[in-house]
């Protein structure tokens, strides 16, 4: 049996500010939260760390786990979603440009807890690219 | 710049008792943060679920954070240790065959943040069967 999927998912040339600004992470969070339907138990732990660092975000779900961390200083935020039930693919690409002006957004998949469906192969990694349209002054 | 590795540990076999005891899978996760020397922000989150559930426990970390998740029911962990800082391999097999009476441990390693390193090579897979010597009445 396996134990569901986890999405590994990192973001480059993300805005610093934006990166810094707690709320605006957490916007993402709830806006994956939202989308999929997860399930929080308790209440998401949150860290703003001091300058120059990011923030941290735990929820702890039903599902498994949420967790992401910004880095300000090298304008890049990394996200986990483990999902130990069945969800769809979140739109990572379009919701990390939109909210935090990220430039490059890599999203990897790893089957869990199945010995046969732990390989090389269940990691499939995704690249995309933006044209860095938008205008960080726009924020 | 690379922003750390992150281990994803995943085990079969385990003692469903012992999977549904937080007491337990909270030691696996203090001998992880002790071993490594990891400084834990805040409180750990921890997470019964109602049977036939098992636990979940979340540590937000300076180094980023630990996530654990117990399934009784299949005989299975999973663990994500991420460290945006360097920090040594940890001996997964022999504590998760010690704790849990584990008779398989499977640790990937993804590197996180840096798009030039992550690909399918990045990702290394490690595979480890015990002898299963240990016999579960020693608990």
């Amino acid at each position: 049996m396996n134990l569901g999927t986890e999405w590994l998912v990192d973001a480059e040339g993300c805005s610093a500010e934006l990166l810094r600004d707690i709320e605006t992470v957490r916007g993402v969070c709830e806006e994956v939260v939202s989308a999929l339907t997860l399930r929080v138990v308790g209440e998401p732990v949150w860290h703003q760390f001091p300058q120059p660092g990011g923030v941290t975000g735990l929820y702890l779900l039903t599902e498994s786990h949420l967790a992401c961390h910004t880095f300000p200083e090298t304008g890049k935020a990394t996200f986990n979603l483990y999902c130990c039930r069945p969800r769809p693919r979140f739109d990572w690409e379009a919701v990390l440009q939109g909210s935090l002006n990220a430039k490059l957004v890599t999203v990897r998949t790893a089957a869990r807890g199945s010995e046969a469906t732990i390989d090389q192969a269940s990691l499939e990694s995704e690249l995309s690219t933006f044209s860095a349209a938008r205008e960080v002054s726009g924020r």
